[in-house]
């Protein structure tokens, strides 16, 4: 087997390097929930983290790579999403200089959001113009460094602090379940996790409409998709990362999927039986075992990563109002 | 000064029966929250308690001291909230038969969930029964134990704990801020963290509207008012207990009051910015500090106690949804 890009190693030194900057999100259990998955959960609450999802542990990962010289110059990204909150807080954090690409139709309070963290905000056309086009332009004629929001081995190895501590804190944990978009925080769980027990199993769970990371995987190569139409917002990437394939190749058991309303249903469990807020996309892996869609879980331990909480009131209310508690 | 009915021995006493009974609640805290009160505030968490509120430790604290008689009798609670599930859970566990008077007019939810703990319903007609009456009937016919909302030495020791979970995990906090009802938590809370550190000042929140606690701390005298008219469901008690208010009296610097329109505003902050979905009256702390009615806290290091989570989603999202975040 060729080298992976990132180690447990990696993880660790990436958990070290981002202690301070990042809460240790708590662990929750709920045996209502362990009853409805006929398993033992172990919920990590990502949704407690800085910007409100698990995407600032790869961020700090990032930033606290730069050398000197690197933070006077700052960084870019490109996310309409969690990513550029991430970006745009650890920047700040750390004194760099952040410029973030958003798209000139993004809502307004993400916009708001951006520049109430000091990152410089460049709009672009969705329909006439390349946010990464855009980006590649700033890097090439400022310097700054682009920070991108998965594949990159910084970025994995942060991601995958989240199941460092999740197996600190439950040590006997059977298998690993995790959202999965563009597969960072998969890829870093399955390092994480299988760096620490060769055992632990780790899946991964995608929206029904954007099922590009299952089907790379059965193909054995990176199944590009166009844009998924599902409520999961923060899961609707096109392509899996190279890096992250690579590693989910190697250690992960399979990715499966949920549909919309399996989401909605999941939300509304948490929200009314374990008193949680979850965007969409971030209860993906607590739906899959809400409806049994995960192989071989009956009366194990599993570790089910929540990982992100951004959703405003009233889509949250559309979204779990309307179903039976 | 007169022996007050609980001590901070009571409460590490109530502590140590209830362990693993009960969850060890996390504490969150939000840069964002603090800039809003301007203080340091480091929210306990008791909307993941067992069903979704601090009541689960006064029931089990209370339960705990049967004696194996009185367990084989039975116990018997009227509350149609958070108290009545509490009990239920409790005597559940412990394998002791549970009674609970509920009006007839009971959500249909609440009435499922609690006779989905095991425990059996009694009806009675708002208009034209005394629950009171009632309970104490099976008191006097069947030897059943009565297990009181809050106006009892066991119950307050139990709320206490969560004070007392807090103060290990931030030793140095200058005050402590509690919603308050008939005073379960807020008596528990003042014995809990003055007998920890005589310094600490204890403040308690009720509802403007139903500003009985207040009153009677400046009367100097249990002042019963009607029930009054707030989203503050859990707080909507009419006097407070006894025993509690001689607690009160002793330990506690005063207590302050909210309109609902602060406590709406406050379920919005926690639910977007803290993603916690939190109860009206359990945010009632909290929105005293968002608002500025809790007095010398600038720059200070606050507990404020979320004391619990049960709302349905459709309410919910009507409290929260036309705000804006």
């Amino acid at each position: 087997m060729s080298r992976l890009p990132v180690s447990l190693e990696d993880v660790k030194a990436a958990s070290a390097r981002i202690a301070g900057h990042v809460h240790r999100t708590p662990v929750l259990t709920s045996t209502t929930a362990d009853a409805l998955a006929g398993a033992r959960l172990f919920f990590k609450a990502e949704t407690f983290q800085r910007v409100g999802a698990f995407k600032a542990r790869g961020a700090f990962s990032r930033l606290t790579l730069l050398s000197a010289a690197e933070r006077a110059r700052g960084v870019v990204a490109f996310s309409s999403g969690n990513h550029a909150q991430a970006v745009a807080l650890a920047a700040r954090d750390l004194g760099v200089p952040a410029t973030i690409v958003m798209p000139d139709d993004a809502p307004a309070l993400k916009l708001a959001a951006t520049r109430g963290y000091g990152a410089e905000v460049v709009l672009y056309d969705r329909r006439r113009e390349d946010r990464e086009a855009i980006a590649r332009q700033l890097v090439e004629e400022k310097g700054v460094i682009l920070v991108p929001p998965f594949d990159d081995d910084a970025v994995i190895a942060g991601q995958g602090t989240a199941a460092l501590e999740l197996l600190e804190e439950v040590p006997d944990l059977d298998v690993v379940v995790t959202p999965c978009g563009g597969a960072g925080l998969l890829a870093g769980t399955a390092v994480a996790a299988t760096g620490i027990s060769p055992v632990i199993r780790v899946l991964g769970v995608e929206p029904e409409a954007g099922d590009d990371v299952a089907r790379s995987l059965r193909e054995g190569r990176r199944v590009a998709i166009a844009v998924p139409e599902t409520i999961a917002d923060s899961l609707q990437t096109t392509r899996v990362g190279e890096r992250n394939f690579a590693i989910l190749q190697a250690l992960v058991e399979g990715v499966v999927t949920v549909s919309d309303l399996e989401l909605r249903q999941a939300m509304t469990f948490l929200f009314s039986r374990m008193k949680l807020v979850v965007e969409p996309g971030g209860s993906a892996a607590a739906a899959a075992l809400f409806a049994g869609r995960v192989p071989d879980v009956a009366g194990r331990r599993v570790g089910v990563v929540l990982s992100g909480a951004n959703v405003d009131p009233a889509r949250f209310a559309e979204l779990v109002a309307g179903l039976p508690a």
